[in-house]
């Protein structure tokens, strides 16, 4: 079968790609924000708003992207962010993203509501795998979680923070899809006119392992959640707190982060807590639709906590400079998550290994560009942020 | 009868119900601005540009949005707006909105241009009801009016001020509607074209009390703006003074709200007279198109009066998020008008409801998604105001 | 016949009446600006940049827009702005204009290149009269007209002094219209295709005095700019300066305005020269258009020389609160030129006088609701200029 | 053959005019940016939000727009950029840009990447010639091609700096041209719908030369090249150092410029290294999508070497105001590619001209309108920089 990922110059085009392959419910799901998608649009039209500054006349032949991250060498500075629904993209895509990620040399974080078991994905692609953690209102299920990533050998726990409640996604309750999948009024037209992803992945969940279902649930919850709809089915506590995060870091010996944070105030008290990072984010612009960019909540977050831990961030990355201005201004490495989505969606395993691979030269050409021959090179002075005019005063 | 408005997610769906339902002259009048309409869109503008900042990990699983207003128990920090038009978006529309808010828990207010007299909405509504004032050229007819509201049980006063002259809303000339109803050249095939405003509405009007006029008019001003156009026929008084105020002070014994202030200075007389609340309000950008953005005027306000007297906002609030924002820029309440219009002319007493339903469920998670716990707990922190980058410096 | 232009609500509903009843050429020629129409377009938003901040609660019944300029009474704070295509709109349009005017009590300004000769405007409209001059190479030319100017009657000289060179109009010489009037291979399908105006407009023309033409125009420069085309037939001189003003002065024993100002220095050099009042002005977006927004220019020249000379303004006013606007930041007065040019193209005098009485009525309601009684209230407090939330800090 | 050319009234224009004569792989690689286009976007509009104040009054009849430039008069203040691709836009499309540049009183550029030999353009056009340096590899092929230049005595040489790697324009590779030109899958229809181009330049090249390749490449270079994809086929050095420019600087006698210039330390470095000029550009928005807008760039890069040398622009222009601007902000001259560019792909010699002959009048017309008799008079004073109202605090 020929690689229909490898015909994609960039991101768009892989994302034009998985809109055609999927059912439109499935593609929103994914791609879209909340409410009235206005932290979606802002996300991206920050990135525009900050310009590079380059200089020009340095050897730049041997450069490299590659930086360490928590004591561990990475090939490239981004990681695969946690996403529910990579398999639902493709068939297993949870292990075909992982094994994407393993291939290129970066971690692949396996989220709480993936498709696929943890301990499956461990054991198809290996590589450097990172658990996300929603933590459920039984908090004694969700520390069973935990021991069961422990034992799995997951490297890093990340604890999503930005989820007190679901959000109002109101296109997923438009589409009519649910987890536990099941063919509903308003969904079943969608899939029908959808028959690759029908017969492809749908069918072959049906044949083996029954329909698509959060598989790292335990019992108690599989049962209680029978297809409900994708927007609402998020179990999440409302009472999650600092507490938490301290008795998650006596259970968790290895690298802990915290993902969802806006403000530095909660940096510092992550810091306080023992994270060893913290993952600077709104989601994606899919949760609270008033929330400030990340990319501009990252300094100072950065300038508050920057030099006791390791600040990651996230939300609309789509193109190798996105991520230079997220480096620049003080972050250790990226997480992306739509991005490898659609590639996933596209071409499995190869796709999501198309999406990492149009970020690696893009960034290869970015750092070449403005004159820089390593990650570490990179600082505010190569930043020109919005403040028109200022300096001819 | 299926409950339509169920079927709505957002104010924007009502919105679309509404204006499917109703003949364009009518949802018109009910949801443009005055001239080109600047006022109008950047009342929307301006709440996206304000970020909110949440806070993490914080148990906010006992939130509330409860509020005391005026020494009351509100259940959400929301009232209804005086609007003069409810009674054509639905058969007695005042009445259903006036029992949606009681069964909300909030106030509703009763607008000087109600179709249904005061009296029959306390009578068939009940509930917490404030009574709106416009003021008449001849004040004894006006102070008339006050003492019926105070006879009939209204619980506070609000004196709108800032319509000393008719707004330049061209869109209701060209719609040719009248005031009492009556058919014209322009409004005819409109009307026809919706049947079941025409039979629903209007004929049960017709039958009952003839055709739909402003039933809290006393005789004289009934007779006097016979079928009067509808962007024309109010006849509020140009003379409008602070001494008015004074003596409406006098005349009403429980609170007494100035609505349609923007500047501090005002707010500082309105606080000299004994007012006990400024409503900060451009009338939903409906008369001035210069004015600007109420949430935009509302922190000078706050800083000006907040400690003597009650400073709510209206105009343009549609979602949750911006009930929040006011809120946390030292607001105390807002008043929506618009949306539960919306809801009334969808499906009556349960549309508004569903409206007021909307706002409950958005101000919840937003809560939840920020990290508050109360609406005490709101304050600047949780903002951030439109300077970009400027704490990056 | 039936006057359309009372069907107007406003100078948008005037301007396409005019669009229809106009050859295309020609109502470009009134309505574009020049190059890119970046001035013509910013004009228009930098007024929607600026918010009026009402005050409430005055008793504004006894208001009254009149002013008083270089010692006249004008009944409202307006004056028709020279335009050299009044005659063109409709048959001896700067007649109609005139009359218009005169009967709204406010100054009219004849143009040098007026169709109709400005002795005869005199003598069949009457009223306040202004005269606009434009300098040819030729000065002695130039003076003739003056003198005839003063002659006439003329209560003021306008001398404009931003069209030192033809500006760069495209449209015009797209459209090839000429002055004097010819069929071209460009225009004749455009004029055939408006009979109304080729039989109401250019055949009275033919007539009585043949082709239109600048009638003002002594015979040797008649002769000389046999049709040219329009964008092109501007004889002005490029070595005007700052004596010339001088000369005029001495010449000139009536007021007399410079147009075409936009920087402090040049104004206070108009001040220097003797000059009465300077008008501040980018030629409605017609000339340079990389030039500022007259009304983002006008509060440094009131600054630098309102106490010295009548600072008036003009360039994209089209509604009631942008004159509101230039008067509150200190213009004494405010030129309008398209607006009842729309109005003669679509009716005459009556259609210059609607355009007047609209912008009567906007001024009247504008003054009502942000709490003036009259011109002289107006000051800076009632602008918020666009320096967002910087109130807040 | 009618100058098709001289129907433009701006380089908008003869961009359309370009557009529909050149297949559309041709003219987008002419005409688009690179990856999202912001950057090409941003040059433009950084012109819009720069704004001239106009002076008036000033006799500027004798004025000129001529400049000295390194010791040389120009009759403009322009000179044709380097681009590669003229002799693709018109058969020995180089040869022509230089006559009509020649003609016009400006300098030419040839590049390396230019169609025809340099020889042969010297040979064919003379004129004032400039060379641009793309640097290879192998440093020894470059010093033997800036010996060439030497030898066939041109004047100035340009270093260009800001293409340490290949940039990422997309659109060269769906596209599918190549250099040396070859009919691919993607382009053979383009070029067949495209007969005048067809016929007129590939089949005159074929005919005399072959294929159109890189004609001045030494023959390792262009046997090695066969056929990349034209997005792909500069075959840059990413090692290139200032020690590579010190090296060039002892090799050329003449002018030296270092082009591709965005931050005032590397022009201070190229200061430091002898240069004699910097050329501040962005690639015409072709290479770094988030690079600033070099009109932005450019008054940090005056004030730190503007005493020490020459500092020229690029990018974006396309108005005679453009040009002013840049000029008032302390730029010696500026270079334009595009716009000559399509005025060759028009009409070959005849279009170049005209293109220079619009920026001609517009750069006339512009002083004129502003009150400048030469280039010299213009300064900062002359221009309005984006921080709204902040003179009237």
């Amino acid at each position: 079968m020929k690689d229909i990922s490898q015909s994609a110059y960039n991101i768009a085009d892989l994302r034009e790609i998985a809109r055609r392959r999927l059912p439109k419910g499935l593609f929103e799901f994914v791609d879209r924000g909340t409410e009235d998608e206005i932290a979606l649009r802002n996300n991206r039209a920050a990135f525009e708003r900050i310009k590079l500054r380059p200089r020009t006349l340095i050897d730049v032949s041997g450069r490299s992207q590659g930086i360490t991250l928590f004591g561990h060498e990475l090939k490239m500075p981004i990681a695969i962010a946690p996403t529910g629904s990579g398999g639902l993209m493709w068939y297993e895509g949870e292990i075909a993203l992982a094994r994407a990620a393993a291939a290129a040399g970066i971690p692949c974080t396996v989220a709480t509501g993936s498709i696929t078991a943890m301990e499956r994905i461990v054991e198809q692609a290996g590589g450097r795998l990172w658990f996300q953690l929603y933590m459920w209102p039984d908090r004694s299920l969700s520390h069973k979680l935990v021991e069961r990533a422990k034992a799995a050998g997951f490297e890093a726990l990340i604890v999503t923070v930005d989820g007190a409640v679901a959000p109002n996604r109101e296109y997923n309750l438009r589409n009519g899809y649910t987890i536990p999948f099941s063919f509903t009024q308003r969904n079943v037209t969608d899939v029908l006119m959808h028959p690759r992803w029908l017969l492809g992945v749908l069918a072959r969940y049906v044949f083996t392992t029954g329909m698509p279902r959060y598989e790292n649930y335990p019992n108690e919850l599989k049962n209680r959640i029978t297809a409900r709809p994708m927007g609402k089915s998020r179990m999440v506590s409302d009472s999650l707190n600092w507490e938490d995060l301290r008795v998650l870091r006596k259970m968790w010996p290895h690298t802990l982060m915290v993902k969802g944070i806006l403000s530095p105030a909660d940096a510092i008290l992550a810091a306080d807590c023992g994270a060893d990072g913290v993952i600077v984010s709104n989601h994606g612009g899919r949760n609270l639709d008033s929330s400030q960019a990340p990319i501009e909540a990252l300094p100072e977050v950065v300038d508050a906590v920057g030099k006791r831990l390791t600040v990651i961030v996230d939300s609309g990355f789509r193109r190798g400079s996105d991520v230079i201005k997220a480096l620049a201004l003080g972050a250790k490495a990226v997480l992306v998550g739509r991005p490898t989505l659609y590639g996933t969606a596209a071409a499995g395993e190869a796709g999501a290994g198309r999406a990492i691979a149009i970020f690696r030269e893009e960034i290869d050409r970015v750092l070449a560009l403005i004159g820089c021959r390593s990650i570490a090179e990179l600082n505010r002075d190569h930043l020109i942020l919005d403040k028109r005019w200022d300096s001819t005063d």
